[in-house]
């Protein structure tokens, strides 16, 4: 079977209603740079990596177990996964 | 003159070509918990805000600005930023 | 008054028993790399900084306070604040 | 030969006169927050692990190679290793 190359971008977001200390501290620091009207601050982690898998499903698949596994915290973290052929 | 809200989400990576620790132990980690076939992990920051501006122009200039005066490291890293209407 | 500056240093840690996924990742990254026998590993951060203080016991409280309001999560993190006059 | 186990804690610390965005956003967030006579805030990581290890010497080599390999760029950041018998 045919083995094609996928790239994987993960977006990891603290879950919504969460403390996010880091957001906070960014929106405070934007603030003290003046920098207005600016509100709702959150900092995430961005994963990018290539995946050879069989297929789109395959590559998705893969993608979600990664997360579960390793890559969030699915306590407090929520992610989203795009793909595309690499 | 009437100000409109826009999401930005703002994508930070390690440049490419630098060293990048943090995705060399997540590549490594996956390898050890057996995913196969992964390779070229970065480990970027997703930095999500609101921010009230007069139109999209503007609001893609303040946010180059955070960028640069805050958000990224212009030494080590690129950013690119999406927006859209709140 | 005289004012004295102060150095802290501040150990932010996840708390034991949470999920640590960055912590996980270096467990077995360190362990694709053959380094055997480690476990328990957790990843934190670690932030110092300057503070000019009244005294030593003013330099607590404030470390104190920046770390309730600001640098860590109260839900998910613990603090230590160590402290030497600069 | 006996193997005894050992707690390491490895500081890892932005290079001093390289630029550190966190430290920056967070020295920010403090003045934001009124807390004045802050600088010189630096971000960092606080990696904490178990090991086990022929003595102390060697508990300390397999900690420098760890942070040589894996944990610490080498580029842009410092670290320092403190060790105990667990």
């Amino acid at each position: 079977m045919t083995v094609t190359e996928y790239r994987l971008e993960v977006r990891i977001t603290p879950r919504e209603g969460l403390l996010d200390p880091e957001g906070k501290a960014v929106e405070h620091a934007l603030q003290a740079l003046s920098f207005e009207g600016v509100q709702g601050v959150s900092v995430g982690r961005l994963i990018r990596l290539r995946l050879a898998a069989d297929d789109e499903g395959d590559a998705r698949r893969k993608g979600d177990e990664m997360c579960r596994k390793l890559l969030a915290n699915p306590v407090t973290e929520d992610y989203a996964i795009a793909l595309e052929e690499a």
